[in-house]
């Protein structure tokens, strides 16, 4: 019998190292049982002996579980990167997130971290453009670019959707994305609503002398994504927004290689990434997710607001930021890993989900400048409109920016003082 | 304020009706709120009254929360199809089973089922074999297909690997399928793989007088799956195995598409599934996403083997197949929403996971014949190697079929004699 523990082994540059949180069936003989059938499983094994195993096999390929926390039920395995296809995240996952899941000799399982070796970040290109890059692109480089999402989320038509991105746009904020749910519609044709609402874009450009941008989502099959990406860049787009978590891996490592020779920034929606993040003992976290996007190489990714609508703890979302942001990760043996990125491009942070204006100051001492906030409801939800939510939205930004207290600055502004009537006792926080 | 629960609503066969699991979080008012939260957020609404919401716009797509079963937390939403795109599964999934699982106001929510319209059901291509169109092509009408996994699940290079292949065949099954995490490796190139098994498989046709199957996984990016199908097409090969939820919705899709000219069948690896799938109180059911690969259209899908290594109820299961099976399925108010699938041809279900020799008199009880039963350590976990294996499998089906007890068969034949020696005994059962 094999055996895949070894609390001495030391992980060697060539390791991919997984930390699971791993809670065993009752009927499991003990944590460390539960570790061999996740190694094995996610490997070389399977649950009887078989004959066609050589020697030279598990010598060669063999993980191991070098670290068990029982108390915490915090467990570490080395795979030597000869398991994986390295520039295929499909397989990768399908090895150390695959079957182990649903395994009956566990409870649960949860995949908490991975860290990859040299050779398995070089398979992939990261971010074309990355923060610096979306700063370049953006012209924008010492605040957090501020956009909104079009709502309603679907119902409006072309000219509608053109007109609230216009007034969006001309109230200050710099970008307008579409939302999740709104592809090519009945009611709302992909490329007549792109092409409408990009010439309101170059008419406020001309106006406001801003740089404004459109994210067009264009998910959907392989090969339509491309299309639409073909007609936004033909149209004069800067950005594409795909919902990478109902397309899958398989499409984001293809539409990244599609994307990188048309210079089109790719800005990620996570839509029902919280189908497998949110159980905080098992499916996989969002810290995860976000590594495996840095690799293939999104631009901006939705990591979570702390204050908004949806779940997602502080500390959750700032070792997650830090984690697609940073160069070299320090890992602990709690839920982190440590991870050196080999110079591969940052993602930015997009905070998006039940923020308002007043929301600004925390968001900006909690995460940072180098952001996208995004005001989907805060800005159309404003009671004088879209273009009013916009400016009070600016007028926010800018009175943090200059350390005013909002309600102070609110006294000469009349925008930001009509969202304080609206959401001045609103508190989202459940 | 738009009210989206009507009790009294009929839905339309123009609607789309998605079944959840729904525990709103403490702080929610109530089970009703947590429903208009949900309707809201998969549809038109958001956190916050709009000014840009029109009157036109919800008489025309606010869905319909109308069944509320307080008592066990089931609710059916009816959504119009104009919602959708309707082609577009990846959109389908970013609207109803998208945001919501991350909504601070719940405590978690299952997707449990949907019930597909005339309208979107008829969008799909389904199955392009189907159940007759593989019994066609296999050759066999009258039994399970039967099937083996090269074992170790990697670790073998290309001539061990086609002579495992050619072992198990000679033995008796029909097919051999490489495993999830099988796909280009260093130590087995895929063309040469293909190449040296197909090669293997011929000869055996030649001898055996039976055909063969070899399921190679194209698991990858998308464009290196297209040119992967293309070299087992080249080579003679009549399946392509995918792990369909690492590789995800839109590579799925654009799968299907490409292979529909190619005379391919699609196996349906669910690696993956159960990080979504396992815990009862949230997350996706294999159901929901079994449906969705049959409206995509692959051939033959892992489901559940009941008695093996893997997590999956006799009811679940068993429900699963129906569904993929059969052409009117009739729902309850529990856990199962009607179906039509208007013609769309059934899915071939697979049984596969920790299944030996002695299994087979209950798989073909509980499960039935039309299916292929996969035995990896079933086959090479044998006493005496894989052929052995391969012969006891083939020599228990034969007992069964013909009603005789396997203990009193094995008198007769050596190769079951032997495998009760290892597994008769033996329960995974945990």
């Amino acid at each position: 019998m094999v055996d895949y523990v070894d609390l001495n082994y030391e992980p060697t540059s060539k390791d991919l190292i997984a930390m699971y949180y791993v809670d065993k069936a009752p009927e499991c003989k003990d944590l460390q049982h539960a570790c061999m059938e996740i190694a094995k499983e996610s490997s070389i094994g399977t649950w009887t002996e078989i004959s066609t195993m050589y020697k030279e096999i598990t010598r060669k390929l063999k993980p191991f579980v070098f670290y068990i926390d029982e108390k915490n039920h915090i467990v570490k395995i080395a795979y030597t990167e000869e398991l994986f296809e390295m520039d295929n995240i499909s397989q990768i996952l399908s090895a150390i997130a695959g079957n182990i899941f649903g395994m009956k000799k566990l409870h649960s399982l949860r995949l908490l971290d991975i860290d990859f070796p040299e050779d398995i970040v070089n398979s992939y290109k990261g971010p074309k453009f990355g923060i610096k890059g979306i700063r370049k692109l953006t012209k924008i480089s010492n605040r957090p670019l501020l956009g909104t999402i079009v709502k309603p989320k679907v119902g409006l038509n072309e000219k509608e959707h053109a007109k609230v991105c216009g007034d969006a746009w001309r109230g200050g904020l710099d970008i307008v994305k579409d939302d999740e749910n709104l592809t090519n519609m009945k009611f709302n044709n992909f490329e007549e609503r792109v092409d409408k609402t990009l010439t309101v874009r170059d008419q406020i450009e001309d106006k406001t002398g801003e740089k404004k941008f459109y994210m067009p989502n264009i998910t959907a099959k392989v090969s339509t994504m491309k299309e639409r990406a073909d007609y936004v860049k033909e149209r004069g787009g800067r950005y594409v927004m795909i919902d990478i978590f109902t397309t899958g891996f398989s499409a984001m490592m293809e539409m990244r290689d599609y994307l990188d020779t048309m210079d089109l920034a790719i800005h990620a929606h996570r839509a029902m990434h919280a189908a497998f993040t949110r159980v905080k003992e098992h499916g996989i976290t969002m810290l995860v997710l976000a590594k495996l996007m840095r690799l293939i190489g999104v631009d901006q990714l939705h990591t979570g607001t702390i204050v908004g609508k949806m779940k997602g703890g502080k500390k959750e979302v700032l070792n997650i930021n830090k984690e697609i942001t940073e160069q070299q990760i320090h890992g602990n043996n709690k839920n982190l890993l440590s991870q050196n990125w080999y110079g591969l491009k940052p993602i930015l942070p997009v905070a998006s989900g039940g923020l308002n204006p007043l929301d600004i100051p925390e968001l900006i001492e909690t995460l940072g400048k180098d952001m996208v906030f995004q005001f989907g409801g805060g800005t159309h939800g404003h009671p004088d409109g879209t273009e009013a939510g916009a400016k009070a939205i600016r007028q926010a930004l800018d009175a943090t920016l200059n350390n005013i207290d909002l309600r102070e600055y609110s006294k000469f502004v009349k925008e930001l003082t009509r969202a304080f009537e609206k959401w001045g006792k609103y508190t989202i926080n459940v």
